[in-house]
Protein backbone atom coordinates (compact mmCIF):
# COMPACT_ATOMS: atom_id res chain seq x y z
CA UNK A 1 0.00 0.00 0.00
CA UNK A 2 2.83 2.47 0.96
CA UNK A 3 4.73 1.06 -2.46
CA UNK A 4 1.52 2.32 -4.67
CA UNK A 5 1.53 5.38 -2.93
CA UNK A 6 4.93 6.17 -3.83
CA UNK A 7 4.39 5.04 -7.44
CA UNK A 8 0.70 7.16 -7.72
CA UNK A 9 2.95 9.95 -6.25
CA UNK A 10 5.92 9.60 -8.78
CA UNK A 11 3.23 8.82 -11.21
CA UNK A 12 1.05 12.36 -10.61
CA UNK A 13 4.28 14.35 -10.16
CA UNK A 14 5.38 13.13 -14.06
CA UNK A 15 2.00 13.67 -15.06
CA UNK A 16 2.20 17.21 -13.21
CA UNK A 17 5.75 18.00 -14.49
CA UNK A 18 4.17 16.82 -18.21
CA UNK A 19 1.69 19.51 -17.96
CA UNK A 20 3.91 21.85 -16.75
CA UNK A 21 6.11 21.56 -19.66
CA UNK A 22 3.49 21.37 -22.13
CA UNK A 23 2.39 25.01 -20.29
CA UNK A 24 6.12 26.24 -21.98
CA UNK A 25 4.80 28.30 -24.73
CA UNK A 26 7.31 29.44 -27.64
CA UNK A 27 8.46 32.85 -27.32
CA UNK A 28 8.81 35.28 -30.17
CA UNK A 29 11.80 37.13 -29.84
CA UNK A 30 11.61 40.90 -30.76
CA UNK A 31 13.33 42.64 -33.87
CA UNK A 32 17.27 42.98 -32.64
CA UNK A 33 17.48 46.94 -32.28
CA UNK A 34 20.20 47.56 -34.93
CA UNK A 35 20.34 51.24 -34.28
CA UNK A 36 21.57 50.23 -30.98
CA UNK A 37 24.50 52.51 -29.87
CA UNK A 38 28.18 51.82 -28.60
CA UNK A 39 31.00 51.56 -31.33
CA UNK A 40 32.96 48.00 -31.16
CA UNK A 41 36.45 49.93 -29.75
CA UNK A 42 34.03 50.56 -26.99
CA UNK A 43 32.83 47.07 -26.43
CA UNK A 44 36.17 46.02 -26.73
CA UNK A 45 37.48 48.02 -23.93
CA UNK A 46 34.66 47.07 -21.88
CA UNK A 47 35.06 43.73 -22.18
CA UNK A 48 35.88 41.38 -19.06
CA UNK A 49 34.31 38.84 -17.00
CA UNK A 50 31.95 39.63 -14.37
CA UNK A 51 30.84 36.66 -12.18
CA UNK A 52 28.11 39.17 -10.29
CA UNK A 53 24.80 39.26 -11.30
CA UNK A 54 21.34 41.21 -9.80
CA UNK A 55 18.53 38.41 -10.45
CA UNK A 56 16.89 40.76 -12.47
CA UNK A 57 15.70 39.73 -15.72
CA UNK A 58 16.98 41.49 -18.37
CA UNK A 59 14.58 43.27 -20.72
CA UNK A 60 12.99 41.54 -24.07
CA UNK A 61 15.01 43.54 -26.75
CA UNK A 62 17.62 42.95 -24.73
CA UNK A 63 17.63 39.13 -25.06
CA UNK A 64 16.33 39.21 -28.40
CA UNK A 65 19.27 41.66 -28.99
CA UNK A 66 21.62 39.63 -27.18
CA UNK A 67 20.67 35.88 -29.17
CA UNK A 68 20.85 37.70 -32.78
CA UNK A 69 24.67 38.86 -32.00
CA UNK A 70 25.08 35.57 -30.43
CA UNK A 71 24.43 33.75 -33.51
CA UNK A 72 21.62 35.41 -35.38
CA UNK A 73 21.41 35.64 -39.15
CA UNK A 74 22.81 38.78 -40.43
CA UNK A 75 22.29 37.77 -44.50
CA UNK A 76 18.72 36.13 -44.35
CA UNK A 77 19.05 35.63 -48.16
CA UNK A 78 21.94 33.17 -47.50
CA UNK A 79 20.83 31.86 -44.12
CA UNK A 80 24.06 32.88 -42.52
CA UNK A 81 25.10 33.88 -39.22
CA UNK A 82 26.87 36.87 -37.31
CA UNK A 83 29.24 34.10 -36.51
CA UNK A 84 31.52 31.79 -38.89
CA UNK A 85 31.37 28.04 -38.31
CA UNK A 86 34.11 25.85 -40.11
CA UNK A 87 32.81 25.12 -43.14
CA UNK A 88 29.24 26.81 -42.28
CA UNK A 89 28.09 23.74 -41.02
CA UNK A 90 26.19 25.81 -38.05
CA UNK A 91 26.97 23.27 -35.72
CA UNK A 92 26.34 25.50 -32.14
CA UNK A 93 22.93 25.93 -31.14
CA UNK A 94 22.18 28.02 -28.32
CA UNK A 95 19.82 27.15 -25.19
CA UNK A 96 18.51 29.25 -23.21
CA UNK A 97 17.84 28.89 -19.13
CA UNK A 98 15.79 31.45 -17.31
CA UNK A 99 13.79 31.03 -14.04
CA UNK A 100 10.71 29.50 -16.20
CA UNK A 101 12.41 26.68 -18.34
CA UNK A 102 14.72 25.95 -20.60
CA UNK A 103 14.01 27.26 -23.96
CA UNK A 104 16.00 26.48 -27.80
CA UNK A 105 16.86 29.67 -30.22
CA UNK A 106 15.52 29.13 -33.20
CA UNK A 107 17.52 31.71 -35.20
CA UNK A 108 15.32 31.34 -38.57
CA UNK A 109 12.05 31.66 -36.49
CA UNK A 110 13.65 34.27 -33.75
CA UNK A 111 12.01 32.40 -31.38
CA UNK A 112 12.56 30.34 -27.98
CA UNK A 113 11.36 26.66 -28.43
CA UNK A 114 10.37 25.41 -25.17
CA UNK A 115 12.41 22.19 -24.06
CA UNK A 116 11.79 21.79 -20.48
CA UNK A 117 9.60 23.37 -18.02
CA UNK A 118 11.00 25.07 -14.58
CA UNK A 119 14.23 26.69 -13.03
CA UNK A 120 17.46 24.00 -13.79
CA UNK A 121 20.14 27.13 -14.01
CA UNK A 122 21.04 25.70 -10.33
CA UNK A 123 22.10 22.10 -11.48
CA UNK A 124 24.91 23.91 -14.58
CA UNK A 125 27.60 24.03 -11.14
CA UNK A 126 28.13 23.58 -8.25
CA UNK A 127 29.72 27.45 -8.59
CA UNK A 128 26.85 29.26 -6.61
CA UNK A 129 27.08 32.45 -8.60
CA UNK A 130 25.88 30.41 -11.61
CA UNK A 131 22.47 30.49 -10.67
CA UNK A 132 22.06 33.85 -9.99
CA UNK A 133 22.06 35.31 -13.16
CA UNK A 134 18.25 35.47 -14.57
CA UNK A 135 19.38 34.24 -18.61
CA UNK A 136 22.13 31.06 -18.81
CA UNK A 137 22.74 30.27 -22.08
CA UNK A 138 24.57 26.79 -22.80
CA UNK A 139 26.51 26.60 -26.14
CA UNK A 140 26.41 23.37 -27.71
CA UNK A 141 27.89 21.60 -30.57
CA UNK A 142 25.99 19.38 -32.64
CA UNK A 143 28.77 17.36 -33.87
CA UNK A 144 26.71 15.24 -36.28
CA UNK A 145 26.80 18.73 -38.77
CA UNK A 146 30.40 17.77 -39.47
CA UNK A 147 30.08 15.39 -42.20
CA UNK A 148 34.01 14.49 -41.73
CA UNK A 149 36.96 14.21 -40.10
CA UNK A 150 37.86 12.24 -37.09
CA UNK A 151 36.63 12.67 -33.76
CA UNK A 152 39.45 14.69 -32.42
CA UNK A 153 38.82 17.01 -35.84
CA UNK A 154 35.26 17.36 -34.86
CA UNK A 155 35.81 18.29 -31.27
CA UNK A 156 38.40 20.87 -32.16
CA UNK A 157 36.03 22.70 -34.82
CA UNK A 158 33.42 22.45 -32.66
CA UNK A 159 35.18 24.33 -29.66
CA UNK A 160 36.42 26.58 -32.07
CA UNK A 161 32.92 27.41 -33.45
CA UNK A 162 32.06 27.71 -29.70
CA UNK A 163 34.42 30.37 -28.87
CA UNK A 164 33.49 32.37 -31.45
CA UNK A 165 29.98 32.30 -30.46
CA UNK A 166 30.85 33.25 -26.72
CA UNK A 167 33.09 36.10 -28.25
CA UNK A 168 29.96 37.74 -29.75
CA UNK A 169 28.09 37.43 -26.74
CA UNK A 170 30.68 38.67 -24.32
CA UNK A 171 30.97 41.64 -26.51
CA UNK A 172 27.17 41.93 -26.88
CA UNK A 173 26.92 41.72 -22.87
CA UNK A 174 29.99 44.63 -22.81
CA UNK A 175 28.30 46.77 -25.20
CA UNK A 176 25.03 46.70 -23.11
CA UNK A 177 26.40 46.89 -19.80
CA UNK A 178 25.52 43.08 -19.35
CA UNK A 179 27.52 40.87 -16.83
CA UNK A 180 28.38 37.78 -18.14
CA UNK A 181 31.67 35.13 -18.34
CA UNK A 182 32.23 32.18 -20.32
CA UNK A 183 32.23 28.96 -18.28
CA UNK A 184 34.06 25.47 -19.70
CA UNK A 185 32.76 24.06 -16.31
CA UNK A 186 29.89 22.23 -16.91
CA UNK A 187 27.75 19.62 -15.24
CA UNK A 188 26.84 17.70 -18.29
CA UNK A 189 25.16 14.15 -16.59
CA UNK A 190 22.88 16.83 -15.06
CA UNK A 191 22.40 18.81 -18.28
CA UNK A 192 21.81 16.45 -21.07
CA UNK A 193 18.30 15.48 -20.01
CA UNK A 194 17.69 18.69 -19.01
CA UNK A 195 18.21 20.03 -22.57
CA UNK A 196 16.98 16.64 -24.03
CA UNK A 197 20.44 16.60 -26.27
CA UNK A 198 21.09 13.85 -28.29
CA UNK A 199 24.50 11.99 -28.09
CA UNK A 200 26.16 14.21 -30.92
CA UNK A 201 25.30 17.38 -29.27
CA UNK A 202 28.14 18.24 -26.72
CA UNK A 203 28.03 21.20 -24.19
CA UNK A 204 30.83 23.12 -24.85
CA UNK A 205 29.97 26.58 -22.95
CA UNK A 206 28.04 28.27 -19.92
CA UNK A 207 27.39 31.83 -20.26
CA UNK A 208 25.45 33.33 -17.60
CA UNK A 209 24.02 36.97 -18.40
CA UNK A 210 22.55 39.59 -16.69
CA UNK A 211 23.13 42.89 -14.95
CA UNK A 212 26.09 43.48 -12.58
CA UNK A 213 25.23 43.58 -9.18
CA UNK B 1 85.24 20.91 -56.18
CA UNK B 2 81.72 20.42 -57.43
CA UNK B 3 80.43 19.58 -53.77
CA UNK B 4 82.03 21.76 -52.11
CA UNK B 5 80.99 24.80 -54.61
CA UNK B 6 77.12 23.51 -53.58
CA UNK B 7 78.39 23.76 -49.80
CA UNK B 8 79.53 26.90 -50.46
CA UNK B 9 76.61 28.28 -51.93
CA UNK B 10 74.08 26.94 -49.23
CA UNK B 11 77.03 28.22 -46.80
CA UNK B 12 76.91 32.11 -48.14
CA UNK B 13 72.78 31.48 -48.46
CA UNK B 14 72.93 30.96 -44.72
CA UNK B 15 74.88 33.95 -44.35
CA UNK B 16 72.71 35.91 -45.96
CA UNK B 17 69.57 34.75 -44.78
CA UNK B 18 71.02 35.14 -41.28
CA UNK B 19 71.97 38.89 -42.26
CA UNK B 20 68.40 39.40 -43.74
CA UNK B 21 67.03 37.96 -40.37
CA UNK B 22 69.31 40.38 -38.30
CA UNK B 23 67.62 42.91 -40.90
CA UNK B 24 63.81 42.66 -39.70
CA UNK B 25 63.60 45.27 -36.86
CA UNK B 26 60.92 45.09 -34.34
CA UNK B 27 57.83 47.52 -34.92
CA UNK B 28 56.58 50.57 -32.57
CA UNK B 29 52.93 49.79 -33.21
CA UNK B 30 50.58 53.17 -33.12
CA UNK B 31 48.52 53.59 -30.48
CA UNK B 32 44.85 51.74 -30.82
CA UNK B 33 42.46 54.64 -32.42
CA UNK B 34 39.40 54.51 -29.48
CA UNK B 35 37.80 57.06 -31.22
CA UNK B 36 36.98 54.59 -33.70
CA UNK B 37 33.63 54.45 -35.08
CA UNK B 38 31.54 51.86 -36.29
CA UNK B 39 28.81 49.97 -33.86
CA UNK B 40 28.66 46.50 -32.48
CA UNK B 41 25.75 45.83 -34.22
CA UNK B 42 26.63 47.34 -37.41
CA UNK B 43 29.90 45.20 -37.23
CA UNK B 44 28.01 42.07 -36.62
CA UNK B 45 25.31 42.70 -39.31
CA UNK B 46 28.44 42.93 -41.85
CA UNK B 47 30.19 40.15 -40.61
CA UNK B 48 31.38 37.77 -43.44
CA UNK B 49 34.46 35.44 -44.58
CA UNK B 50 35.95 37.32 -47.38
CA UNK B 51 38.78 35.32 -49.43
CA UNK B 52 39.65 37.84 -52.15
CA UNK B 53 42.09 40.13 -51.37
CA UNK B 54 44.30 43.51 -52.92
CA UNK B 55 47.29 43.13 -52.44
CA UNK B 56 47.68 46.76 -50.82
CA UNK B 57 48.63 46.60 -47.57
CA UNK B 58 46.58 48.37 -44.81
CA UNK B 59 47.51 51.23 -42.83
CA UNK B 60 49.93 51.68 -39.56
CA UNK B 61 46.85 52.69 -37.84
CA UNK B 62 44.36 49.68 -39.28
CA UNK B 63 47.26 47.24 -38.04
CA UNK B 64 47.80 48.53 -34.73
CA UNK B 65 43.96 48.57 -34.21
CA UNK B 66 43.24 45.03 -35.59
CA UNK B 67 45.73 43.95 -33.23
CA UNK B 68 44.52 45.42 -30.32
CA UNK B 69 41.45 44.33 -30.75
CA UNK B 70 42.15 40.60 -31.61
CA UNK B 71 44.06 40.30 -28.18
CA UNK B 72 45.29 43.55 -26.89
CA UNK B 73 45.41 44.48 -23.36
CA UNK B 74 42.02 46.68 -22.26
CA UNK B 75 42.91 46.50 -18.62
CA UNK B 76 46.61 47.83 -17.98
CA UNK B 77 46.58 47.81 -14.60
CA UNK B 78 45.32 44.17 -14.26
CA UNK B 79 47.04 43.20 -17.73
CA UNK B 80 43.79 41.94 -19.02
CA UNK B 81 43.04 41.17 -22.92
CA UNK B 82 39.90 42.07 -24.75
CA UNK B 83 39.57 38.35 -25.17
CA UNK B 84 39.40 35.93 -22.12
CA UNK B 85 41.07 32.97 -22.04
CA UNK B 86 40.60 29.52 -19.90
CA UNK B 87 41.81 30.53 -16.08
CA UNK B 88 43.45 33.85 -17.67
CA UNK B 89 46.20 31.86 -18.74
CA UNK B 90 46.37 34.00 -21.86
CA UNK B 91 47.50 30.84 -23.96
CA UNK B 92 46.86 32.71 -27.81
CA UNK B 93 49.42 34.43 -28.96
CA UNK B 94 49.58 36.39 -32.25
CA UNK B 95 52.05 35.75 -35.11
CA UNK B 96 51.98 38.44 -37.84
CA UNK B 97 53.15 37.32 -42.04
CA UNK B 98 53.41 40.20 -44.28
CA UNK B 99 55.92 40.46 -47.39
CA UNK B 100 58.70 41.30 -45.09
CA UNK B 101 58.48 38.81 -42.81
CA UNK B 102 57.02 37.16 -39.44
CA UNK B 103 56.87 39.10 -36.04
CA UNK B 104 55.20 38.12 -32.83
CA UNK B 105 52.44 40.77 -30.81
CA UNK B 106 53.89 41.70 -28.16
CA UNK B 107 50.52 42.92 -25.98
CA UNK B 108 52.32 44.57 -23.20
CA UNK B 109 54.41 46.63 -25.45
CA UNK B 110 52.60 47.42 -28.44
CA UNK B 111 55.52 46.39 -30.51
CA UNK B 112 55.62 43.50 -33.30
CA UNK B 113 58.53 41.39 -32.38
CA UNK B 114 60.89 40.02 -35.15
CA UNK B 115 60.79 36.21 -35.83
CA UNK B 116 61.99 35.31 -39.13
CA UNK B 117 62.83 37.19 -42.37
CA UNK B 118 60.87 36.64 -45.48
CA UNK B 119 58.10 36.66 -47.62
CA UNK B 120 56.53 33.01 -45.99
CA UNK B 121 52.88 33.25 -46.73
CA UNK B 122 52.86 30.80 -49.60
CA UNK B 123 53.84 28.16 -47.58
CA UNK B 124 50.67 28.56 -44.93
CA UNK B 125 48.09 26.73 -47.45
CA UNK B 126 48.24 25.33 -50.81
CA UNK B 127 44.99 27.41 -51.04
CA UNK B 128 46.36 30.11 -53.37
CA UNK B 129 43.91 32.96 -51.96
CA UNK B 130 45.91 32.84 -48.32
CA UNK B 131 49.15 33.90 -50.16
CA UNK B 132 46.96 37.14 -51.25
CA UNK B 133 46.67 38.75 -48.22
CA UNK B 134 49.02 41.42 -47.47
CA UNK B 135 48.92 40.52 -43.51
CA UNK B 136 48.31 36.81 -42.39
CA UNK B 137 47.12 36.49 -38.76
CA UNK B 138 48.80 33.09 -37.00
CA UNK B 139 47.02 32.02 -34.06
CA UNK B 140 48.93 29.64 -31.79
CA UNK B 141 48.24 28.66 -28.19
CA UNK B 142 51.46 27.94 -25.89
CA UNK B 143 49.55 24.56 -24.62
CA UNK B 144 52.53 25.02 -21.38
CA UNK B 145 50.52 27.66 -20.07
CA UNK B 146 47.39 25.34 -19.06
CA UNK B 147 49.03 24.09 -15.38
CA UNK B 148 46.36 21.62 -15.25
CA UNK B 149 44.35 19.04 -16.74
CA UNK B 150 45.01 16.36 -19.74
CA UNK B 151 45.98 16.73 -23.36
CA UNK B 152 42.47 16.60 -24.59
CA UNK B 153 41.27 19.41 -21.96
CA UNK B 154 44.06 21.44 -22.84
CA UNK B 155 43.10 20.87 -26.76
CA UNK B 156 39.58 22.13 -25.98
CA UNK B 157 40.62 25.23 -24.31
CA UNK B 158 42.98 26.00 -26.82
CA UNK B 159 40.28 25.93 -29.33
CA UNK B 160 37.85 27.87 -26.97
CA UNK B 161 40.38 30.53 -26.97
CA UNK B 162 41.60 30.81 -30.33
CA UNK B 163 37.60 31.04 -31.81
CA UNK B 164 37.35 34.14 -28.97
CA UNK B 165 40.26 35.96 -30.54
CA UNK B 166 39.19 34.74 -33.90
CA UNK B 167 35.83 36.45 -34.08
CA UNK B 168 37.71 39.97 -32.19
CA UNK B 169 39.14 39.76 -35.86
CA UNK B 170 36.56 38.98 -37.75
CA UNK B 171 34.19 41.83 -36.41
CA UNK B 172 37.40 44.31 -36.56
CA UNK B 173 37.62 43.41 -40.06
CA UNK B 174 34.04 43.75 -40.34
CA UNK B 175 33.74 47.06 -38.73
CA UNK B 176 36.76 48.35 -40.46
CA UNK B 177 35.64 47.19 -43.93
CA UNK B 178 38.46 44.82 -44.36
CA UNK B 179 37.94 40.86 -45.54
CA UNK B 180 39.26 38.42 -43.58
CA UNK B 181 38.02 34.17 -43.17
CA UNK B 182 38.94 31.47 -40.41
CA UNK B 183 40.93 29.34 -41.64
CA UNK B 184 41.43 25.67 -40.01
CA UNK B 185 43.37 24.12 -42.53
CA UNK B 186 47.39 25.48 -41.80
CA UNK B 187 50.43 23.62 -43.09
CA UNK B 188 51.86 23.03 -39.71
CA UNK B 189 55.24 21.23 -40.97
CA UNK B 190 55.96 24.14 -42.87
CA UNK B 191 54.90 26.80 -40.43
CA UNK B 192 56.33 25.62 -37.00
CA UNK B 193 60.16 26.14 -38.39
CA UNK B 194 58.86 29.86 -39.78
CA UNK B 195 57.32 30.88 -36.79
CA UNK B 196 59.84 29.21 -34.14
CA UNK B 197 57.53 27.33 -32.37
CA UNK B 198 58.15 24.94 -29.54
CA UNK B 199 56.83 21.70 -28.94
CA UNK B 200 54.11 23.30 -27.07
CA UNK B 201 53.29 25.59 -29.39
CA UNK B 202 50.34 24.70 -31.70
CA UNK B 203 49.04 26.63 -34.53
CA UNK B 204 44.84 26.76 -34.24
CA UNK B 205 44.17 29.20 -36.70
CA UNK B 206 45.22 31.52 -39.63
CA UNK B 207 43.41 34.18 -40.53
CA UNK B 208 44.30 36.26 -43.70
CA UNK B 209 43.81 40.15 -43.99
CA UNK B 210 43.40 42.75 -46.67
CA UNK B 211 41.09 44.78 -48.63
CA UNK B 212 38.31 43.23 -50.00
CA UNK B 213 39.63 43.18 -53.56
Amino acid sequence: MKKLSIVTAILIGAALSLTHAQDLKPIQLKKPDMARKGTLMDALSKRQSIREYSGKMITDQELADLLWAANGINRPAENKRTAPSAMNVQDIDIYVMTAQGVYLYDAKKSTLEPVTAGDHRAQISTQPFVATAPVSLMLVSDLSRFTRGDDASKANLAALDAGIVSQNISLYCASANLATVVRAMIDADKMTPVLKLKPAQKIMLNMPVGYHK
